[in-house]
């Protein structure tokens, strides 16, 4: 095995690192891993070898080593109908814990360049096996193939090489040797010589979720990494595998370069043992990532009190549609939104208020019915093809989703029936059409929960100043991680922002082309914010990272020689 | 009243905002605000001027607006003596709250320049009133005047300024406008408009201590200011009068310069009427600065739970002795770091551990006894003349710290018994020289207590590597925000680092000069650390201010004739 000095991959990676640095900060397009599964840029082979790679693991099992390992657990079905029957090895919470512990004085010994050179080698081998994770993506999540390759493998990538350079620009802010000179008067400087580290709160937990094990995962797993604390990774039982593969490489590129490969470790369970509550409340875990359903990561908000706690939940997504001057842009953007990856997405729009009075576009006044209409056959539209529809909406994650499908239509009237959709490649794949219903305003009961899946409202208000209104009092109560207007009024536009300022909800505004509200690029979007219910951390700001470590300073008197030569430098 | 504009105030303070901000990455010396009360420094009269303003305000109704004022609390007493009989007008917490809360919105759209800009007007205005301030500084807490003027003038507008640059540099990091042009394969590029809002989390609350109102309270007040948050300043009743002047110069200015004065108020009451508990659970109070007991500290990091709390509580500072090559330094050192401000520092040592087997120094190998008899020598000597030990030792700030240094000799054997100092010039001043005490290793019911005010114990450990693991385990789990080293011995240097990293405190390396464990520079020392439970933020890294605000973002496609001139320039 060669050894790998982490001091060289930080110089390795240092040139990719500066540019994420700038790109964060003039937040212009930049993609470091390019999301087209092309030959021209993934090598011919590539796309053959990452499927033949994926078969490899299925009813295998699955090679890693897991501190304390006692028994092997199988527990994933792919949403496209068969099982995965990969098997990975199970350890106790205590054991991991512990294993992640002990590996923290040497992971914190590495300093920010090196675990910085660390983490960007282990994006690079990770980019070279996307492929494989896009498969394994979308076999736990049912994405199609080339959402899960993209939203799953390269842009969580990007992501996750935001939130590395994000640690890493905190954590070298402070950190290193420093002189101070104090001018006595009269006689010679007080002069000290001082030392900052860089020191990390604990062991972390990253809980992963269904549906975007890596998309959601990476950022915390890599932010804690960079600041120094070692990783427990614990995927969602339904999803393991595209995680599974991402320790393997991190365990492989510690051991290379030289560190304990426990800086990362991974926890499998059986759905219902409840390990992650367990590993939440262990008092040496002192940093959570979560991302999944507000009941969870409000408990782990109320209960692992010993740990700062970064979660991403559910919400209320919201469109306040008021005028538009690209009728036809507007539905199929908003069309679009609702039916990628059968709305499983946290950022899908849920709630669409239009005012009673309907609604002026370039192609006349449309009324509220005839907005519903429209936006309904924008849908059909989009998705008349069943292999064309099946790549945009993806199957249907869980049974969960199923349940709430069957359930929603008796709480409105249905605008746009669910259909399902047979799709000759993926014949035994649950894949349905969304579902939009009729509601008012009164309707709060309904709307004001959240519908995880392609079900969405169309809620009539008194106005659209009653629809701004309905929007800042709901987001502000029960969250939101999008949020979009259509205006052609500069004042509606202006009213809007504020709301949205108020709500603590990020604004997309005026969408009709190729950008959708439901999806965000990494070193330019802001992915959610922890000013509303549904989130408490954004991908990625400062605040997103300056919770995982602390600066300790050493200080001392600089040697009398030293402070001869500094002085008459 | 001259109109000041925001935007002007930051222009007039860029130059010193840019200065600040390099010596925050450089760590050297440097201090805006003048330590030394002199002629050639503040002018002739300046002097005589500040104790006019101060002896005016005696007796007197304090001149500030306050909210819902409706009667008049008078609260202070000189601890050299006499009744300030300064009166100020009471308002009720929700009141206060209602008032910062309908402020926000105005002050958010001041923006992080023009609210810096005003907080360094505030800052330079205060320092014109240093001698005032330091007076009140003096006759509420019990400091000399000269350190009055220092630890509660100059410094504490050094360390208010430090959190000014901080707060203004990480809320800029991601704030305004910006373009996002993603090339698409034989197309316009995607091109979209980006705004990026700095979103302060609500009203804040800064909670300040009877010892150091000023040094203490302006970190948090003025990172809240900077970063939009409205600040209700909740005094202690016993050190109302310095924080009373700097919220009436914050009200002028913001006054001037157009914003609502009610960003910053004054909440005062009676000893025991609670408000700060009522305050610290208002729903709309999202950041709290407290410093103080841990006890109180401890209850509003566990039921402020809809805020960000940062406190600064009360720990166990050591000092590890091993050897030393400058044993008179040593003693001299340590002698005025345990008599400053008669120990009622939270920097100040209290527990000193030595090896049973005695230390080597430059003087000679010292056993216990002898290193404790010359210690207190030290001690003696430092303050042998009354009028220079009342200068170095001030009095006695309030009760409690009597009845602890009345009960305290019970506790071990006496090495060097407290005295009352006659002060000539302060009759009524109570002043008392530091106790030491002799205890073992075993007595730790007694030395894992903060013994607040002049009281230290010398300790016996079996040796010096026993002691490092008492020092490592003691601020574990009772906290420190000070740590100290004596050694000769790189590898002992080396073990003190160590644990100093693991029990998370900043470490002091062979103090021997005029510089001093329990002070810290702004803009090179860190003072505190959230890595033990003596406190959960420090002076000022970047985790002490994002806390409190959020980035918000909006987005839209860019205008087609705009992003054409984009495209091709």
């Amino acid at each position: 095995m060669t050894t790998l000095d982490p001091a060289d991959l930080y110089e390795r990676h240092r040139d990719l690192l500066d540019r994420a640095l700038t790109a964060l900060v003039s937040r212009e397009y930049w993609s470091p891993f390019p999301e087209s599964p092309s030959k021209s840029v993934y090598g011919e082979t590539a796309a053959r070898d990452g499927e033949a790679a994926f078969r490899a693991h299925l009813d295998k099992p699955f090679e890693i080593d897991v501190p304390g390992a006692r028994d092997r657990v199988r527990t994933e079905r792919s949403p496209y109908g068969f099982d995965l029957g990969v098997s990975y090895p199970r350890s106790t919470p205590d054991a991991l814990v512990t294993a992640a512990r002990a590996a923290l004085p040497g992971w914190r010994d590495v300093g920010p360049h090196g675990r910085a050179g660390i983490a960007v080698e282990i994006l690079r081998r990770l980019n070279a096996r996307s492929f494989e994770i896009a498969h394994a993506v979308q076999h736990t999540t049912g994405q199609s193939f080339v959402m899960a390759f993209q939203a799953g493998g390269t842009h969580a990538q990007d992501r996750a090489l935001e939130a590395v350079a994000v640690a890493f620009a905190e954590s070298v802010r402070l950190h290193g040797p420093a002189r101070w000179e104090k001018p006595q008067r009269g006689g010679d400087p007080l002069t000290m010589d001082k030392t900052f580290t860089v020191v990390p709160r604990g062991v972390a937990l990253m809980i992963g979720c269904n549906t975007f094990p890596t998309w959601n995962g990476y950022p915390g797993l890599f932010a804690s990494l960079v600041t120094g604390n070692p990783v427990v990774v614990k995927p969602h039982p339904g999803a393991v595998l595209p995680l599974a593969i991402t320790v393997q490489v991190a365990r492989e590129v510690l051991a290379e370069a030289g560190q304990d490969p426990n800086v990362v470790t991974l926890a499998v369970e059986e759905p219902g043992e409840g390990i992650a509550a367990t590993l939440a409340t262990d008092p040496r875990v002192k940093v959570i990532d979560f991302t999944g359903s507000s009941e969870f990561g409000n408990w782990l908000e109320h209960n692992a009190r010993q740990a700062v706690v970064y979660t991403e939940k559910s919400g209320l997504n919201t469109v306040v549609v008021d005028s538009t001057d690209d009728y036809k842009g507007l539905l199929r953007n908003l069309a679009f939104s609702l039916s990628l990856y059968s709305g499983q997405m946290c950022t899908t729009p849920q709630n669409l208020l239009v005012p009673a009075g309907g609604i002026d576009t370039d192609a006349g006044h449309k009324s509220v019915d005839e907005f519903g209409a429209d936006l309904a056959g924008a849908v059909g539209k989009l998705l008349g093809d069943p292999a064309r529809a099946a790549g945009t909406l993806g199957a249907i994650v869980n049974d969960g989703v199923k349940s709430r499908l069957d359930e929603a239509p008796g709480y409105g009237s249905v605008l746009l029936a669910s259909q399902p959709v047979e799709d000759a490649a993926n014949p035994d794949a649950t894949i349905r059409t969304p579902l939009i219903l009729r509601l008012a305003a009164g309707d709060e009961k309904v709307y004001t929960s959240e519908w995880f899946g392609p079900i969405s409202f169309l809620i009539t208000t008194e106005s659209t100043d009653d629809g701004l209104r309905i929007f800042r009092e709901t987001v502000q109560r029960h969250g939101a991680l999008t949020a979009s207007v259509y205006s052609t009024s500069p004042e509606v536009i202006d009213a809007a922002r504020e709301a949205a300022l108020s709500a603590g909800v990020h604004l997309s505004e005026n969408l009709t082309g190729g950008v959708f509200v439901n999806q965000t690029a990494a070193f330019s979007d802001l992915h959610g914010t922890g000013a509303n219910p549904a989130a408490t951390a954004a991908y990625a700001d400062s605040a997103f990272v300056t919770g995982r470590f602390f600066v300790l300073q050493s200080r001392r008197h600089a040697a009398p020689a030293e402070a001869g030569a500094a002085a008459s430098a």
